[in-house]
């Protein structure tokens, strides 16, 4: 499989990560070891919850990290950095060591989904970069999974490319998707790529390149028998679309035996249309024939439809999924929480006027609380770095916005959510199968609660500091008042 | 300058390009002529205008279109294209024409802003790649103008990288948000790549890096006098944010006699604290102090506040226009309206369900209408390939939807819009200067009246049918009745 990764994304990053390192340099605390997390504040569509995704890209960039000598060229004309720290650029790899969740992860607001431990130079750098493909890959993922959700069993095909915001976002947007639940994406390369399921078979194109839309059917049902779905609404669906469909039907699948097929509907009514569709097809003994819907559709349209009982057997889903265009930002952050000095780690806070963006200090671990008899997702738990949860003992839970609210636990499972990634600079992770993700992914939500999942007004899942974190944050806190 | 393109994105193709490119062949129809216009519906955030941007990423496409032998490989492995189809693609490349509008042209819905007229299996494999790039940043372009117009002569810079829809997404959007209007990005690949001045200075890891914010700004100062941009935020603004910035000013930039610097405010209530900070610095002596504010701003968000009075010197914005948050879709679309046929050119006609998707069909010429004395677009005007628009007569423009509303055009210049980019494969046009795009951009949005350049609630800019061209289009709507 060829590789869209191999790319030199090293230069991807905001100039003030640059100019923060040479000062770094010239301070004399570049090679400070700092902690940062990688968390993100809210979800998109008020949600309850999102689906992370990204981190194959993130290891390739990490894997590629280097500054050619045209990249250091381009550095020194800007007349700001000193040429002891583009020698360091020169030999610049990453060292350090990152712990993240695997793809696929139901994961919540402000809890740490990536840590880095670094060189401030090096922890530095790859922020934008690292913020860029979870955000973007999250984002696209938690809305596939949405959309999928929805459609209750139904195939869920991604068509959005062409309205990508950039190629990429085409290219791992239908990777995303995948992970999130889809079946598969109209994009050819996203296949090749990353092995996407990619399907498709006509545009309104092919029936006007024909004489008759009967013609260009039954030329297509000639050259794909085994792969037939026609577009049937380039001139009118029901008074010739349909009725054009069958007769190629007729044609030329049935003396060959085949009875299964399919057509597509892109614009119009598609309640009325596809129960119409359904009715003549049934009719005229094409009871096998799929029918494929697309047209601006997302999860409140799917929902929608299938209220109405729309006859649909799967959905195709371009622009409000490719750039999940109801919420298109994940909102994720990268925070300094700690730095080590004289072997030790101390915690760092950074204080806001938005309350919401108070991070939370320090070096971390996060579990997750399954009960022992339903295997449910419980809640989320964040820990001190060298802290061990005693699942044998009860804890007490809070609501992470309304403390007074609370839960004690009993009788669960604490799983670490954060698996090690890179140590040491090395990879120590192996990269799962994309299918294998998404099968994950399927697997970690069926441990949520129904009430979490809902489309809207959805629970809000407790995620909890632990005792002796909320100590240091409140010290910290305080310290500045 | 490093070139991002040389990436070969032939596959980046929805797969039913290819089913229906081997179906062409198959049906002996596969170099026949074809004519497809690139257009869109509507404008983001019901705009007045939208800015053409991408058509440089769609040229460097179009000149490294070709499948590699891995390329064939996969396709055969997908058990649906013939041998002689698979060959075909070994020798392709692109032979056809192309015209388009040039980058930074405000342009509208219904009009061609891109035409193909290319063999059939060429035209239609590229519908996917011209598309996505010209959605991309036409989308990101209009998105900047808007805030840039806003802004009102401050200045804009694009800080999105981190939460844009993937790498290109932020590396091109950097590109497409500087043709719109902005001054800078903060995305360094950007700059490298292909010109967009750069910039940045801290993170709010740099202040908590050090022992005290006073130590971070002192530090900050001392490596870079002449770049001095504090971020006064990280834990309070007035308390002690402005406080230490003063004081490091006084400590270190005073003594150098340096009196440009700035502050940069995140977070917090913008209006207030600018004034406040304003003041501040203001009775220090630090009148040349220039304040930047960040966090979450987009056009709407800045009209506030500057109608609420706030002392903001530059806007350092980010998701919202990355990804443009408000409406994160452009909506264009690539449709064949002619074929040719014994070498006479036919058109073709989509017709739907929805009447705004029904096409314009034929091979099109568009000119813009300029007020002789004033300089001003009256309006725009599609025209048949073949038809001289004499704008020493007068002409009847109807409005594009209420043809009840007309206007007789007298003393008017009729300039073409669309010029020829690539002739029979062959690139004929001569890539603009980034920095030249952008002042065409503000030079043609110059003649557009101010009603039309409004935020909210535009007027409706005339886009109108020739006599010849309406008539064909009712000719092919009435024979499918």
């Amino acid at each position: 499989m060829r590789k869209h990764s191999g790319l030199n994304y090293t230069m991807l990053c905001d100039f003030y990560e640059l100019t923060m390192g040479n000062g770094y340099l010239k301070a004399g605390i570049g090679d400070r070891i700092t902690y940062f997390d990688l968390f993100f504040r809210t979800i998109p569509d008020n949600g309850g919850y999102a689906v992370a995704a990204g981190l194959e890209q993130a290891i390739d960039y990490i894997e590629n990290l280097h500054f050619t000598e045209e990249d250091i060229a381009y550095l020194r004309g800007r007349g700001l950095f000193c040429e002891e720290f583009l020698n360091y650029l020169r030999n610049f790899r990453f060292t350090g060591d990152i712990w993240s969740v695997p793809e696929g992860t139901p994961v919540f607001p402000r809890e740490p989904i990536l840590i880095v431990r670094a060189p401030a130079i090096q922890a530095q750098l790859i922020e934008t970069f690292l913020l860029l493909t979870i955000n973007h890959q999250t984002l696209i993922a938690t809305k596939a999974s949405r959309i999928s959700r929805v459609a209750d069993g139904r195939a869920v095909l991604e068509f959005g490319s062409r309205r990508a915001q950039g190629a990429d976002a085409a290219i791992l947007g239908a990777r995303a998707a995948y992970i999130g639940g889809c079946l598969g994406t109209a994009c050819t390369i996203s296949d090749q790529l990353y092995g996407v399921n990619a399907a498709g078979t006509m545009a309104h194109s092919w029936v006007q390149m024909f004489p008759s839309q009967y013609e260009a059917f039954r030329t297509y049902c000639e050259v794909y028998p085994n792969n037939v779905v026609l577009l049937v609404d380039t001139y009118d669906t029901l008074r010739s679309g349909i009725p054009d469909a069958i007769r190629a039907f007729n044609d030329v699948l049935k003396p060959k035996g085949i009875k299964k097929c399919g057509i597509r509907l892109d614009s119009g009514d598609l309640t009325y249309l596809t129960k119409r569709a359904r009715a003549m097809l049934d009719e005229a003994g094409w009871t096998e024939c799929r029918i494929t819907c697309s047209n601006s559709l997302d999860e409140y349209l799917i929902k929608d439809l299938l209220q109405q009982g729309a006859k649909i057997d799967s959905f195709g889903v371009g622009e409000r999924l490719i750039t999940s265009r109801s919420s298109p930002v994940f909102d994720g952050v990268y925070k300094l929480c700690a730095v080590e000095e004289d072997g030790e780690i101390v915690p760092r806070i950074k204080i806001s006027e938005n309350v919401t963006k108070v991070t939370n200090p320090h070096y971390k671990k996060l579990y997750r609380f399954y009960d022992r008899d339903s295997g449910m997702a419980q809640a989320d738990y964040i820990t001190l770095w060298n802290e061990t949860v005693d699942d044998t003992r009860e804890i007490t839970i809070y609501d992470p916005d309304a403390t007074w609210k609370q839960k004690t636990m009993t009788n669960f499972i604490a799983r670490p959510l954060l698996v090690p990634i890179f140590k040491g600079g090395k990879l120590v992770y192996e990269k799962p199968a994309l299918e294998d993700i998404q099968k994950y992914c399927r697997d970690q939500l069926a441990t949520l609660w129904p009430e979490l999942l809902r489309l809207e007004n959805p629970h809000i899942y407790y995620v909890d500091l632990s005792d002796s974190l909320l100590k240091i944050k409140n010290d910290l806190l305080n310290a500045r008042n």
